[in-house]
């Protein structure tokens, strides 16, 4: 397949770094960085720039920029895209960018699906972009009405050749609450947990906790501001049934209610059992 | 040196592992667990159990029990502690054990100086610890003015052939106020992390923020409980900050405010870059 490539960051740099070492599809990429560009090519991340001139020709395009600008590209390069073309956008979002996109493949007559990798790092961009990144990591996708079994096998092999263990199938509504929960809260856990002004004094005293706590403070404000914002509802809520667990502790303990804190602390315990994870 | 270890759960069988496999070190070891006590032994962690009869013969003397528990065995074994010996308790609060170890042992006369292992792991007990637990890390240790140099180099000598990166000196005080954010709140965070409805129904939807974030919440809570409740004061206080700040993010995204949401992202990110760590 011909597979283009539009953002060559760590998700987009990191697709054509997989696609280049794990598969035989050409890769074209484009990415608003000349820098970028030029490393991309250089490391045989991309086989050539993505044009105006090849776009029509691409089979699969993945669309890894951010929800706004996503959104923008598919509009404005609709009309280059073959009929005959699946693209996939790879936004950490999905109900805008479903809603957005969706009716312009639809009238353009090409096959769309909402996807998110989950997979990250604590650093972007294409430097921090690896052939590995996807290795065992579960590829969220949103199909609807229009999407056939065809579609789903070919980007099903084509996900696991990257190295992806799976497919998860989701609704763009169910993937913006679950992933309020399981990502954008914890940026914002860490983002706040570093601006104690222990933070700051603590050499000498820290083991892993505070590496786990504070790991994705270290994140683009710039990305993640959309990001929140274009899931202000379910993260907003996520973000008060913290406090309020927080503020049950914080009462426990200003009470020094022993039973009260042991209680809430075996409960934790207890759901991080049936939540899984390590 | 003959090393005396009360307690070989996580913390103490840790420390007997690492004598045996790195030092040339007597260990004798007790635990009220019969299972432990024969693991220990059978597994060569210590040369033999730690008795009325040896504690007498006994150089250092690692207390690794919670901190209630190793008050209370220093009142019992006081009497039978050697002028010559040097006892570390391992909690991981320092006020109140130390007010309250310090002057048994000026009383009886042998060494004594508080200590907290910069290390840990999500899972507690015997069957966890590790030869290599302690590799990297920094032991805190709480001087006073009855601690002499020479204590103090024996000590640094012992603990850096276990594979201990170095020394970290502080008062009890300062102890308890950084590690109430290091550590404990970290505990707590991962603890009420883990109570939102959509922890349970996230798979397929978690890379790594998510098991940062609840990796901890798989707790101890007696003893957790007892560290919480010794160091109320200071934890109450990083738990308000915490959950202060993170309405302050609540807040901007419920107003979509996006300046504000963008500065308090930013804002995060420089402190955790002079904050350090991974």
């Amino acid at each position: 397949m011909n597979v283009a490539i539009v953002g060559l960051g760590l998700i987009g740099g990191s697709m054509a770094k997989s696609i280049k070492n794990r598969t035989s599809h050409t890769v074209w990429g484009i990415d608003l960085n000349a820098e970028t560009m030029t490393m991309a090519r250089m490391c045989g991340a991309i086989d050539a720039p993505l044009t105006e001139e090849n776009l029509p020709q691409a089979d699969l395009i993945l669309v890894a920029i951010r929800p706004g600008a996503a959104i923008e590209w598919v509009r404005q390069h609709a009309p280059q895209i073959a009929k005959s073309a699946i693209l996939v956008d790879l936004c950490g979002v999905k109900r805008t960018v479903v809603a957005a996109i969706a009716p312009i493949a639809e009238e353009r007559g090409f096959s769309y699906i909402g996807g998110h990798p989950m997979a990250g790092k604590e650093r972007g961009g294409f430097t921090a972009s690896a052939e590995d990144l996807y290795v065992g990591a579960s590829m969220i996708l949103t199909p609807d009405k229009r999407t056939d079994m065809r579609l789903l096998e070919t980007l099903k092999a084509f996900f696991l050749d990257l190295g992806f263990a799976g497919l998860t199938f989701s609704t763009p509504e169910e993937h913006d609450r679950i992933i309020a929960f399981t990502s954008q809260l914890a940026h914002i856990v860490s983002s706040a947990y570093v601006k104690s002004p222990e933070a700051q004094k603590r050499r000498g005293f820290s083991a892993g906790s505070f590496q786990d706590m504070t790991r994705v403070a270290r994140l683009d404000e710039d990305m993640w501001t959309e990001l929140f914002l274009d899931d202000e509802d379910f993260l907003t809520a996520e973000l008060e049934e913290l406090i309020g667990h927080l503020t049950d502790y914080r009462n426990a303990l200003r009470a020094k209610d022993t039973q009260r804190l042991h209680d809430l602390l075996k409960e934790g315990r207890e759901l991080k059992a049936t939540a899984g994870g390590n």
